[in-house]
This record gives structure tokens, C-alpha cells and sequence, in this order.
């Protein structure tokens, strides 16, 4: 283990500026991402010194950071725990869901599960910042070891972000209804703004800017986490459109005052 | 009709800026406002050099712009029809829907109705801001008389604005989906946020953020748009409902790629 090294395991949006912030922070990064010239565009970016093989990275490194999907994610944590790897003083994953997560690293020494509140619609690391994390919430889930945990605390605090602990039930829960049903409630709103030929699409206001930015979002990153969290978004997600059509029925029969106790 | 005089009928968020822009431009800016103390703080930022009689103010200026709610918008219209009113070479509104707003104004000579689209969750004169405007589009209704209409686009322009001409039932169309629906999603959404005792209000990624935002705008603002527009409202809120519960039963049965077309 060589102390001031980091490994990161996926170079997009998020590993890549873990990357950009560490460097700056005056720490060595290696990188390593099944994708070959995505870790050449990485090191353009300055966000990794040297590329690594996954193999051999979590072995060498001081903080391991898995920066990928849910699926990778949980295919390697599930490497590391099979492997010999006794390396990491710490080991995270950044991914949205994390009850499947802390259950995968069950017994794996040095795992702390986190997931930063900090994102960006696009993708891969053309989208990665240094100032990405700068003053925003960084859950983690306490793993119950104090050292281990402070660490990780440390760690996060090293990107500009604010150190969050939460049990993973309860962030799960959390996140589909502050970010999972919104991701939602964007991509049917732009459902229907695309089926409309009003001139909607030119006359935006703020919240439609809002909502119009993420439903551009891939479906691919999001698939793993809307299956992996559907119980704790289908109930929110439910009682919103039952909602929605409440305030219709309220419109169609005038009786607008029914909807003021939306309105706080 | 003095030259180079603006009167402005409100002096909230909107009509605050417009004086605090129009003064900035080298105008001359009347203000009056049924409430007292909101012309005294008005004048206190800047956004105006003098206070006016509503009554008298239509004919001492040269455009006349009516910043006021929906329903004190129609009686004010009412009131210039029914008066000697010879003075202003322009006459505006800026309420947010349009078609009652056209019809009350047929013949009211130099009446453009217009829209702008831009606006701040906060209400009140410490909401104006002389760039409010900048860059954003302002729709305006086309009167048919092409002398007028230039005008004003012209006072659009100053206003830094884009003008945007359409037509009143299609500028209504337009904003159901591009404002009101989303309005009504976010005071929803709030809702079941408010209601939840999870820590989602502190882990809230950027849309969240944005519809927690809007979502404390006052429901008096917003009562008469909603009346006035029920029509447009109702379809695309209905339907926007009637997606997420079926992306919830998705969800529910674990048939996530049904969603994927959602995704674009």
C-alpha cells in the first residue's frame, strides 16, 4: 500500500473529478475503467497520473474508490471480497443505492458504503470537475468501525463535500423521493413537452428548464437504480400522480380553492 | 402625454424591475400601487421617481404598463375602456395568461397584451432587479396594427427581453405546460416531501431543490391563473398523472424497461 495513493476505479463524471480534487489535494491517482480511451481522455483531463490495471490497483492504493454504476459496483465488491486484496486503509463505492451495496460488502475489511449528493446530467469525464462535491452532502453509511469511519469522513471532506451518516434503508428511502421520483416526474414532463406542438419548447420557465436538463439523463445509468430502489419509489411516485390527477379533477369542476393547501 | 414617461400600475417583483431597468434606461417612471408602503419602498430602491393616482398616471405618460395579478388586470383594463383615457402611445400588461386578458381589452386603443417570461419565486419590490428580464423571452399578443405592435417590441427590447409574438389561445396553451403544470407538480411534490419523515429534505439533489423552490410561491399569485386557464391545465396534468402511476405499476412489477422510451 503506498500511502498519498488513490485508485479509482471508473473514470466518468464522478470518478473523474474524485480524481481532479485529489490531485489538486496533492495526492497520486491511479486510474482504471473498462473503457481504454476513456482513461486516456482522463488523463488528458489531468484527473489521473497513471492508469492501472483493476487487478492489481486495489493493492497498491491507499483509498480505493469504486466510481461506477450499481451493477459494476456490486460485480466488484464482490471481486474484492473474493480476492487476496488486503491493500486499502479504505475502500468506497459512490454508487445512488446502497442497501444492495452494504449487503454485498458484508465482511469486506475497509468498505464504507457513501454516495455524494453532487451530479451532473451529462456524463463520462468531459462533465468531471474539481469543485463537483464543493459544499454539498456526501452520505456514507457508518460502517460501525469508528477509525474506518472517520476515514471515510475525512476523505469526503478532502473533495469539498459535507460528511452525511445514514443507514442505508434510510438513504435509499431519502434519495427516491429527493431524486429517484423527480428523475421520474422529469423524463414524463418531457414526455409530453415533446409531444405537444405548442410553442412550450420555447417559452420555458425555470422549472421546466429544470426538469427539461435532467429528463435528458440515459437511461442505462439509471436503469439498475429505479429496479434496485423500486420499493421505495413506487409508493411516492403513486400517491404524486394520484395526486396530479386530483388537481385535474379539482380545474375541470372550478373548485380551485381544493388546491390551496398545496401551496404550504 | 409626456415623452419619455413610463407609468407603472404595480409595483411588485415585475413592475419593480421594469422601473428600476426603464430608470437605468433614462426614463422618467411613475409608480401606483394600492398599497402605500409598497410605492414608498419602491421609490426607496430606485425603481421609481415619483408616485402617481392610478387615476391620473394613464394620462400624464407615455407607456403605460399594468404589472398587476390577473384579476386586478381585467379591472384595470375595464377602467381605461371605460375612461377618457387618451394619453399613453402604449399600453401593456404583463399577467400570465392571455386570452381573458385580449378579450377584455378589444378596443382599448394603443393595448398590447404581453407576458414576460421570467419571474422570481419571492413577490415584492426586494424581488426586483433591474436585469430580471435580460436575455429571456417576453411574449407579446400582435394587435393587428403593425405601428403599435413595433412599439411594443421596442419597449420589450429596452427592457432587454426577447419579443416574442403569438397568439393569445396558443401563448396559453403554452404556458399550461411550460409553467402551470409544473407549478402544480412542485407544490405536489412538496406536499408528500413535507409529509415524509425521511431525511430527504436535507439530501436533495438539484430538482428537488428546484421544485422545493417554487413551490413556496404564494397561492393568491397563483389562483386566477389557474381559474383563468383550467382549460389548458387540466389535459397535460391529467396525463402527466395518469404516466406516473404507470411507471409506478411498472416499477410495482418489475417491468423496468417499459420505462426506457420515457428516456428519449
Amino acid at each position: 500500500m503506498n500511502v498519498g495513493t488513490i485508485g479509482i476505479l471508473g473514470v466518468g463524471a464522478v470518478g473523474g473529478s474524485i480524481g481532479l480534487r485529489a490531485r489538486r489535494n496533492g495526492l497520486r491517482v491511479l486510474g482504471a475503467d473498462v473503457n481504454d480511451s476513456a482513461l486516456t481522455q482522463a488523463f488528458a483531463a489531468g484527473a489521473i497520473d497513471a492508469r492501472a490495471g483493476a487487478d492489481e490497483m486495489a493493492g497498491q492504493v491507499e483509498t480505493y474508490v469504486i466510481a461506477a454504476h450499481l451493477e459494476p459496483t456490486l460485480r466488484e465488491i464482490e471481486r474484492l471480497r473474493g480476492g487476496a486484496v488486503k491493500g486499502p486503509a479504505l475502500i468506497i463505492d459512490v454508487s445512488s443505492v446502497k442497501v444492495p451495496v452494504a449487503q454485498a460488502a458484508a465482511g469486506l475489511r475497509n468498505f464504507v458504503a457513501t454516495h455524494p449528493m453532487a451530479g451532473t446530467e451529462r456524463s463520462g469525464i468531459s462533465a468531471a470537475r474539481p469543485d463537483l462535491f464543493e459544499g454539498r452532502p456526501w452520505a456514507y453509511v457508518p460502517s460501525g468501525d469508528r477509525e474506518l469511519d472517520e476515514r471515510a469522513g475525512s476523505f469526503i471532506e478532502t473533495m469539498g463535500a459535507v460528511p452525511f451518516a445514514i443507514l442505508a434503508d434510510e438513504h435509499d428511502l431519502a434519495v427516491a423521493l429527493s431524486s429517484h421520483v423527480p428523475q421520474l416526474v422529469a423524463s414524463c414532463y418531457a414526455e409530453i413537452v415533446a409531444s405537444s406542438d405548442t410553442v412550450a419548447r420555447q417559452l420555458r420557465g425555470p422549472v421546466a428548464c429544470e426538469l427539461l436538463r435532467i429528463s435528458g439523463m440515459s437511461f442505462d445509468m439509471w436503469r439498475d437504480v429505479f429496479q434496485a430502489n423500486a420499493g421505495n419509489i413506487e409508493r411516492p411516485l403513486r400517491f404524486l400522480g394520484r395526486e396530479l390527477q386530483r388537481v385535474a379533477d379539482a380545474l375541470a369542476e372550478d373548485d380551485i380553492e381544493s388546491i390551496r393547501p398545496l401551496f404550504g
